[in-house]
């Protein structure tokens, strides 16, 4: 009898991270996978036993063109930190999850998402030799931030880096239409690492000026010295756009949004959100300059715009789902698919594994070699990076004037 | 010898606002204009001599394509207020324009803009039969925020209301990824009538259960009263998502962002600023509630997100461009071109002409009769009303993964 397969997606959503799922999902069915489960809400929800039989639920080849489609994780996702399993408050957390995993007769397990995520693939994985499990435990890379190690780059991050490309280019037209004086500063997400803000240098082309300013967490960023660029940019073009991280940090190490002093940055529990960051910088050049400022937060858009995706993206992250169900048949456990760049021109890219230990819990930042040396602007390599990421679309499958996406599951 | 043309745009751009420009160039060429002038920054730039020679800035067809594409005002625009002819500061400013416009040989002058640019076209055409000039004056409906009167509805209307309930629909998902208590705000424009905010019903669908509450800048808001529907609809789902107007005003006539402490409101200039509505309220409720909060602001996407327009909407905004010079053409003057929907189903809308009194400085709110019996959503006519306007797509053209735009002239 085959064994069956759980997948569960994990982390913050992306447009593409159904596709992975579709990726997993259709694989798995073509080895021989008996059923296969999704988890709901990722391993948090797996230990509550929120698991969906998946088996029945794409009957169609239409449903998975929906699918692929479709924004945000199907399957929900959660920001669970598994315990350690060798110690007193783990070792029963890991012993209901593989108890669950065996009354489930489970195989092969995928689990999709960034580095945190990966950190729970690894301990699983450790855990499964240590108590000599033939689950074999398999990570798929997925993340807006591009911020993983070893891969070249991460599914998700050419649909933002897209989208982020597409609305700088409309943000640039809008705010040149008065001619006047006007200073636009555009939040975009990434809390260490700036591949996304970065991605705002695709703007530039022979149709757009492009942006004027880009303020990556990777360099220490200074109030003073920012609004005094402001000034001398302004003195030459009326119009300033500026991408801006949430993430840029102070010499001092306190984040650039720290410094506002509304309530905007404490949630409910306690949390400090990283927002803001863009509105205080714009505030500041309003009062300090003679212009009128204003500051755009792209927020949650930049990860969940499936109405405009990047086809290489959508494609590549349904092949390291599929990638990840073979090696899992092949026997591996314990790794991550990673996409591996062949050539950029023709760009071509395979697919090649990880041990996960080379992956979970670490972070990959934006070069400083491709910064340019006044440190606000993306060289030519950064542009041959990500260029090929953003290629082509998929166009959604509009009914009654909106893009068509599969419902969710109970 | 034939007379020229000339056009100019006004007010705040949309996506469809070029397609409103090649419509008047077009039907101006083919109706034998000898040239097609077009003013930067509209009227204000007129009184500069800001003018430039359209005639051959179009030569294929493929040019006009791409200006039907093109977000935001290709030739600038401009917020000025023209002062009464009658008055002693008035006259030297009219008589100024009338000589540049009777040097420039003109005929036929187009304005595409809203209430306050119809105001324009009204003085300019009644200046015009004071001093016996034959020049028509012809205004062209735009307007994101539909609040025209005369006519069904404003191009720019359509494709804003499409963007809105695409990533209000995208927004959803997003929120309701990890299953926890969750409120996310969202802010849309429309200072004095809700059509844009209304439009967030629109993302409701057999695949989204939509949003759950909308405020409309009509209905007088209360504080206390929002935050205790918050607290019951979250009693019954976790993820609750609100379309709020930057226009929201509560009883006593201030707007709800007035009651933000910070410095967002006001600019350099001392203007207050409608913004920060949204995160004034995600602030009240996470401080009020046990829920984490998000405020979303969707800013100046919202009109100029030219990769994501209404044919429907695009193809009207060509047409009141024709009309309106066909209208010229035959004589007519002191006009506006109104879009008049003779059926929903199928859906069937054609032009007619109003003379401007009727729309100049007037404002079209959504009809209380279609807000349900709570104030808090949008009843089957606004639907009815506002589906049809959504329908189908112009695909962007793609230039290397971005979509390409027509270059603004110098």
């Amino acid at each position: 009898m085959a064994k069956n397969a759980i997948v569960g997606q994990s982390g913050g959503p992306t447009s593409v991270i159904n596709a992975s799922l579709a990726g997993v999902f259709e694989s798995c069915k073509r080895r021989g996978a008996g059923k296969v489960y999704g988890m709901l809400h990722g391993v948090q929800g797996l230990l509550e036993r929120k698991v969906v039989d998946l088996s029945g639920k794409f009957p169609t080849a239409m449903d998975i063109e929906l699918l692929k489609r479709t924004p945000s994780s199907y399957l929900g996702s959660c920001r669970y930190k598994l315990p350690d399993w060798d110690t007193p408050e783990g070792e029963p957390v890991y012993e209901k999850l593989f108890n669950l995993l065996n009354a489930l007769d489970i195989g092969y397990f995928f689990y999709i998402g960034g580095n945190d995520s990966m950190d729970t693939i690894g301990k699983l994985a450790d855990y499964g030799a240590h108590v000599g499990s033939d689950i074999r435990f398999m990570g798929v890379p997925k993340t807006i931030d591009n911020d993983l190690m070893v891969t070249d780059h991460t599914p998700g991050y050419g649909s933002a880096a897209k989208y982020i490309g597409v609305v700088m280019k409309e943000i640039i037209r809008d705010a040149t239409v008065y001619g006047t004086n006007y200073v636009t500063i555009v939040e975009i997400m990434g809390r260490n690492a700036g591949w996304l803000t970065a991605a705002a240098a695709l703007a530039k082309a022979e149709d757009c000026e492009g942006v004027d300013m880009i303020c990556l967490p990777e360099i220490p960023f200074n109030v003073d010295r920012f609004v005094e660029k402001v000034r001398r940019m302004q003195a030459l073009k009326p119009s300033v756009v500026i991408a801006v991280s949430e993430g840029v940090k102070l010499e001092d190490g306190r984040y650039v949004c720290e410094l506002a002093d509304d309530v905007h940055a404490v949630d409910a529990f306690g949390h400090k959100a990283l927002t803001g960051t863009a509105r205080f910088l714009a505030n500041t050049v309003a009062r300090t300059l003679d212009t009128k400022t204003r500051s755009i937060e792209l927020s949650t858009l930049q990860r969940c715009a499936g109405h405009i995706t990047s086809r290489t993206d959508i494609t590549e992250a349904y092949q390291v789902g599929g990638a990840a169900a073979k090696a899992a048949f092949e026997g591996h456990t314990g790794e991550m698919v990673a996409l591996k760049r062949i050539s950029n021109a023709p760009y071509q890219c395979t697919t090649e594994l990880h041990p996960i230990s080379e992956v979970a819990n670490l972070e990959k930042k934006v070069p400083l070699e491709w910064v340019n040396e006044t440190r606000t602007g993306m060289l030519e390599p950064f542009i041959s990076y990500a260029l090929p990421l953003i290629q082509a679309e998929l166009t959604p499958i509009y009914v009654e004037g909106l893009p068509h996406h599969i419902y969710q599951p109970d």
